[in-house]
């Protein structure tokens, strides 16, 4: 983007002596990159000129023209009939510039009453939200496709791990739903982030609004915008938006860096877990053995960049005076390719998880492993009415005989448990066996099957 | 904080054959940060052992116990009579361990159905709740000096700077209210970030849910948290309230460094725009003349401190498997330090803001300069029916000639003007003075002072 | 890039049981961005078949056929004339696959012995050293230019800042050498960065070495390689070289951000101490008086995305596993972006930095005011035998009394002056004048126009 | 630290008209975070006397009394009987006012032709440079653990991952030489390091110099600095050495990060491939039968904190005019904080890595599964004659054989091995052992035992 500065020699006037050196011009133009957002400057400038039509300054035919002339650039665009000139600078001027060559002069008066840095915050804002948007709903359908799988699977047992050391057991579905809680924030951040940014700051002009009788409320009703924004020289500096984004897709990022990181542990020799369809795996061409996690691994990896757009932003913005300066063309980089990254991150995510399939038998051997159920045993000692201190005591004694007989707890026979305590009587395997722990955990939130089939129920009742 | 372990070797049973390292004790130890919480572990354990007696795992009697022995507990560490032990870990461990020292053997079950690590999630949670209150108290605060000094300020007017080059005249309050916009969003960020928070993680246990029969809505309601976690595994691990916290933080912080990066130009020589006061500055012990605008210096300084924990923290989140890992302690002082920074911050512009005095005769004058009517003389000649491009052109040549002359547009004669247009007539020195150029952008967000005596009053209303 | 996997399933055998999901190879393919380094590719093949042949792995006849196929490949691209292909994945397979096209199955010999972890860890640490001895040239280029201007104004004054406040006269030579200091650091990171990186990794194979009989001391000495590396494993995931790269090039922009800072401020009409070049600057299609600094605004806002891929590659490496994961795919970009950036940043800075003229009579102006020669009477005192407590207190009133009656220092009577103390005579004047300061700092590193002179002149010598 | 101003309002003389205001006394001030450079302050003030007395701006007796003071002030702090105070804001300050307290105004004559700017930024420099020091012997220790660990198990086999499944047979030495070498650049980063940072910044005063005759090659060789700075306004804004070290510390704690995330991998039930001392684990009160892996996973966690410091610094200094600002008083938490991290890290892996014990059984027992020797296979049939894409696919049918028959490539028979070539002779069975498989990898940098004894006695002669 480009500033209030316009992009040849000619429309500066006298005020300067010599042209732009060659290099300067190509390194501050943003053209490149921000044409990615024609859509939208049409869009706020067929608004611009309707609310400019209703309030006299354009005639209506002029407003008309303007439309038209601007949709025919579109179709253009869109067709691959269009030349995007560096020399014209950015994707306004460039616009601007193949409207005025189709309908003439009156082309000029579109920009009456507003400058490229309310018109670049416009666009950008509009271009966000239509991002914004198709991420909620491709985190909807990585939330579907988990839920859908944590129904299927309520009931199948896992370790579940504190410090990756076997802690407790717990249900696979369980587990899946502990990731569709991440993105339900997710997705609530997103949705404050748009709420926020969903402000007009066309009317800003420059910096200081316009002398010309602008109707910002009908501009920012035909835009879908809830309201004007309340302060033309913030309105054209701010890029609070920009950075709220990637900070929410920072957070979403971090989670999927976790999920990847499970699924790659999960796919290991050493955990063996679950399956990965073929599609999403590479192989390799040295060792035909392989079978690669490639998807999460590259999740992970670009949770990276996203993080570092974040800190690219926030630097960017640090300490700079108003209202705007030429710096802030470097907020669209930046926000590109954090939406390309999450977007194509989601992607791969809710084409995959629908296709993870859990070896039952290795998760199950795995809990039954480690003594996943001391808690369960220490627990039903309380219930006895042992005080919770000794209990854990004998807990911490049958635990040290297993260790010596390599057995589990759930191996041992009553005999053998009764050494510790005579409080142990016949109903304790029901307590020592996976499928007992797991539903003994049966409270809002608790890792019971019948609790996880509700959760998983209610998010999609709420996906609908 | 700790995890799932306790904190001496007695209470982990057989399982160990050696005490723990004396360095790695002190290395992996957080009650030296982590006892700022005690109020809130404190809080937390009078919930959970209320509700614990409701649903009949304690008796009342016990429940009293504990309750009485918790309050002294904190009185003995409000009058300074508690020994923090690093022996005993975390804060959790050392009130747990001076709650049995009073009532015994009964102190010990508190701890039921529960475990550290979902003690620890809700404990920060209350902790950092309690603090965002605080922070949103202090950006009214400051939020309200700001308005307070744009309604007296609304008619003085300065060059409003575009590319740090005078661009067009604002009015000063205009400027301040700029500022109160970025703070009206930091305020919104910080209410959605505590909504989002405000959900009781206590009840996951270490990871899974408990087997006792907990009332997690009615630990929540005690607690004033809006409702219970949706899942276990989730709740021990989630750390979005930090990273989200600190993200809305890093946002203020950047606003406040472009506060701080205006008020250091101000307070300049070159600038000269403002007196801050003596309270706030200091001298030199070298240099007798100096006055330096310390405050500001530092609030832009302190940005860096802020954006760097929230990569901190995303750093720490990035890649972690599920559930607790030991990896979480570090989540306590990069929170904490941004709390104490954020508040210090706002603390010291919510008092410096009132006392900032404009010297209005350097701003009119800087005002004056730089042809910053520029814009109105074309906007006049376009109402006269002039094309927008020969208008621009017009005053380009007009300012050509008064750079050559060394005189502005309002120093022209009549004469000198239409020497470029003859369009030009009297009526055009209105336009040309700054306080005709500022009333002119009369609408909603314009600098327009009549607009900014609104949008001062609208604000002030808002704080009540 | 590439990991080990090879691009299609063909190459996989019977491994697999279903084709790649079409988003996923393109999600995961890496052409589109690692093609740039297509030359360095070819250029490690070429030194890896010489070696093969030497040790007797390849016939000669082999080793020619593929010289000769890929200066082939390296003319068609060069021309035009290539077909970079997704489906192939990245520049390896894309330019195996030509070569195999060109040569057949003695094109697929080259592979022998290598890996693609190994041989994009070559191909990266080739280019990279390439772009970082042209960053050197061009840093050298701007610190001639500094050194010149330096040379040229070694005595004109200007008003040093602390706190932005007026500190005490410095030359504007020796401020500009201050930047030239900072990038003789920066120069030498860059050379401490190449030194360390330049090993060859070529020869780890896909992690472990290889069972052909290679000699990596030959291939290293082909390539101008120090060495081999000395572990396979760590071969093929260190990644610190792209990090060392970035973090030099993240505090090089921080330098170049102050030094933009500080032409933004002094292109400023407040501060009004130099002239931009017309053609470093852009102008306003609305603002006719407008003449932007958009260069070094630009620089300084590209600070953020050079920091930002610092933390994005630091982010990325934290907690991987040994040895290679497809996560390292993602080191490319931003080190491509940083190189960019740099690269640009430096050329447009030794473009202009000879042409910025300073407005001699504005500094100096600037300096006069400010008692700016407090110190230096203050330093005058102590040398007639005044104790510094007393002198500190006697230059205080005096500033007082011009503050009170608006005199510098220098502008007071030999009366007035002493009032303040008897010991003040009439040689006090030499030491109040801009001139004498400055000429009083004359040792190593001091403001004295004769110091600068030398240290400017120096720099020169050192840049040849 | 404090900048150029003094602490007391009384020092400032009649410039100023009221008190500091309290809390802002206290926001602004430093020294409870400074005064732990208080030895090196009082070590520059003692050279810095020294050579006043030199080139006779002090008398000896002067000089002598300043030693002695200041001696005496050190031990006081030393002892505990020494008071800080907040009013006198810094360091510096409360070490004058108490030299001055015992030795009178002789002791306010040491500040003679320096400032706090050049001041601070030589304690600094002294500080990290010990610091630095103390860091390197910490790396050199835990590289000896890592090479007498190599020697001893240079012949032990573990799988080698790539994308975190088996790839090849590796030595579990020549795994931990890959992490001695990751701490081989760390060193040298930190050598060079201190190396650009060892120069004098004093003599630099406030930022112009100062007009006292000083010697600073004289002062700079009592420091054991290489050189006094060659630019006095980059002396005392200069902040890269802060950076730089930040940097390497990050990039060697993300090394850390990579060796804790492969030992909390390697000590989970699933991997199961070494023992930890129980002295480096906690236990759980909760789950009787945990043994977590705290230290390394506390260690991966505080990578998060050094990152996010050299975040802050870089922050900091982005876009700081010349010459000293107050904002670099923020400069001296994120070090400090960075040099406790990272000795904290280094000791607890120093003093853990010698007692890592690899179950040799397990690793042995997973390097057999996977289809570790299948490059092995396929080298074999190449030396064989065999085309490489031949060999590859013939490799491939194996292991599909493999898959289904569940049988290893070494446990099948000669003859179902001939099934898939006829090529295959006896001798294919020393190569698909483990141990031939990895002594195969004879050369320079791979990971045949012999390479990597040979490897590991060279570190350790070296570590001498």
């Amino acid at each position: 983007m480009s500033n209030d500065s316009s992009s040849t020699n000619a429309s500066w006037g006298g005020r300067f002596t010599e042209a732009t050196d060659e290099f300067v011009a190509q390194f501050t133009a943003s053209v490149d990159f921000d044409r990615r957002m024609y859509k939208h400057d049409i869009q706020g400038s067929v608004a611009h000129a309707t609310m400019l039509g209703k309030v006299g300054v354009l005639t209506q035919n002029e407003v008309d023209q303007i439309i038209k002339g601007l949709a025919e650039v579109q179709a253009d665009i869109e067709a691959g009939n269009f030349e995007w000139s560096v020399a014209l600078e950015d994707v306004h001027m460039n616009i601007e510039a193949a409207l005025t060559a189709k309908i003439g002069i009156v082309g000029k008066k579109l920009h009456t009453g507003r400058s490229r840095n309310d018109q670049v915050a416009t666009d950008i804002r509009l271009y966000l939200r239509d991002e914004i948007d198709f991420i909620l709903t491709e985190i909807s359908r990585l939330q579907k496709g988990l839920a859908d799988q944590a129904l299927k699977y309520n009931d199948v047992v896992m370790p579940g791990f504190t410090h990756l050391q076997t802690a407790q057991p717990v249900s696979f579905g369980h587990h899946l739903l502990a990731w569709l809680e991440m993105l339900k924030r997710d997705y609530s951040r997103f949705v404050d982030c748009r709420a926020r940014m969903n402000q007009l700051p066309l009317g800003a002009a420059a910096l200081a609004g316009t002398t010309y009788p602008i109707d910002r409320d009908l501009t920012a009703s035909l835009l879908g915008f809830d309201k004007p924004t309340a302060n033309s020289l913030d309105s054209v500096s701010d890029r609070d938006f920009a950075i709220e984004f990637s900070a929410a897709s920072a957070i979403m990022m971090m989670h999927m860096s976790r999920m990847s990181e499970e699924l790659v542990l999960w796919a290991s020799a050493q955990f063996d877990f679950i399956d990965l369809p073929d599609r999403f795996c590479t192989g390799s061409s040295i060792m035909p053995q392989k079978k690669n996690p490639d998807v999460p691994e590259l999740v992970r990896g670009k949770s990276g960049r996203v993080f570092g757009h974040l800190m690219s932003l926030l630097t960017l913005m640090k300490s700079q005076p108003l209202a705007y300066n030429k710096d802030n063309q470097e907020d669209k980089e930046p926000i590109f390719d954090t939406i390309d990254t999450v977007q194509g991150c989601l992607r791969a995510f809710a084409d995959m998880v629908p296709h993870i399939t859990p070896k039952q038998d290795v998760m199950r051997t795995a809990a039954l492993k480690g003594y996943s159920t001391a808690t369960d045993l220490a627990d039903y000692l309380v219930k006895k009415g042992i005080a919770f201190r000794d209990a854990h005591e004998i807990v911490g004694e049958s635990v040290a005989y297993g260790l010596k007989t390599k057995k589990d707890l759930s191996e041992m026979s009553l005999e053998e448990l009764q050494q510790f305590s005579d409080q142990i009587t016949d109903d304790v395997f029901e307590v020592l066996t996976l499928d007992g722990s797991i539903a003994a955990r049966d409270h809002f939130g608790g890792t019971a099957p019948n609790q996880v089939k509700k959760a998983a129920q209610t998010a999609l009742d709420n996906l609908k």
